[in-house]
């Protein structure tokens, strides 16, 4: 067992993955997730703090990557602009091994209703973090609360239909498609236009904005970014 | 101590959220909080499932009140109107007793991780009885989503500016001044107007939305509502 074993990050996290679908989260132990990677425990603590953090260690990378791409948006981006970078930028991470690996997280966390809460708790931080950037760019707060939760139910709704897409699609057309619908709809709510008839869409009635956030959220595949923005 | 002391929910939420302050939550027993109400701990448990739903049993009666309002809207009612009316209806509840409780709530809630991450899983709740309730109507499902979640900020909105008001000042203007400013932000994002310049408008920027959502909810006052929304 090498000190130093290539993608151990991605080994652990699939190891323990496969381990939380077949004996259960509470079952597992940190020492039969390492044996499964092949790796000894002190290199699963090196990339993660609990085996809980190998199901949510990801929204800080999420937190981190949404942030940056909102600082680096050049000065005049509008509110759309910057949420459209942010969500752009997630694009980086979401590869078809995450796609694997989110629907077995997807498994685990819907068993659990602490790991829901926990879920939910990382969710917020991820928001507050969008938060944090639109206000730094001097986005009064109210509308900077506002635009992060778009932003989020956006990253939600397009992580919701990329994992249904082929393996091969990329993200960043369903962030943007996402964004868009949001927005025409947000424009329902201002104009104050009745929407309470039929559907005029057809919009898949997957699962409530929660229910995505707590079970489908999003872990880390690699350890440099993993580290980057550590707990 | 009388099986059916009067006011005999609101007598243990006091109590409990005195010795919360006073002593910590987890210091605090069950036996210690119906001593201090004078009612014993059976009394307790008709109106509680545990310590820690004398904090978020408020959670339920609001999304009763959430659900109720939208389904009791007219037909034709635009989603702005049925936002409005959820948060009329939570005015009912919204009293001086409400103020104080939440004040306390706020501090012990915000020295305890694990009652954050239980408050942004009940503020998950109502938001998804809101989505329901719209979707009942006719509304899309993710048009649902968005309304919820504005719905959702402008409460948390209003109950942060109400909680700083007088005594006397009643719920319903402080909701339908929030909504019309998120309507006016929500206008700023579909447009795609910038706003990353210097805030227009005087917002106070008091804490963030999950700050207010995992420390500021809300619990109820009356055993009959309490009761009308079991757990």
């Amino acid at each position: 067992m090498s000190r130093w074993a290539p993608n151990a990050r991605e080994r652990l996290e699939t190891a323990a993955l496969d381990l939380f679908v077949e004996n259960g989260y509470e079952d597992t132990t940190v020492a039969q997730i390492a044996d499964r990677a092949g790796l000894n425990r002190a290199t699963f603590f090196r990339h993660f703090a609990d085996k809980r953090e190998v199901l949510f260690g990801g929204e800080d990378v999420l937190a981190g990557l949404f942030a940056d791409a909102i600082q680096a948006a050049p000065p005049g981006a509008t509110l759309t602009e910057c949420l459209r970078a942010a969500l752009a930028a997630a694009g980086v991470v979401m590869t078809p091994q995450r796609r694997a690996a989110a629907a077995k997280r997807r498994l685990v966390v819907a068993a659990n209703s602490e790991l829901q809460e926990r879920g939910l708790l990382k969710h917020t931080r991820v928001a507050e973090s969008v938060t944090a950037a639109l206000r730094e760019r001097g986005t009064d707060e109210l509308t900077a609360r506002l635009a992060a939760e778009v932003g989020m139910l956006a990253f939600s709704v397009a992580f919701e239909r990329w994992m249904k897409a082929n393996d091969d699609e990329p993200f960043a057309p369903f962030a943007d498609a996402a964004l868009s619908d949001l927005r025409a709809r947000a424009a329902e709510l201002t104009t104050g236009q009745s929407r309470n008839g039929p559907p005029s869409r057809d919009i898949p009635a997957s699962g409530t904005f929660s229910q995505v956030v707590a079970g489908d959220g999003f872990t880390p595949l690699s350890g440099e970014l993993g580290r980057a923005h550590p707990l």
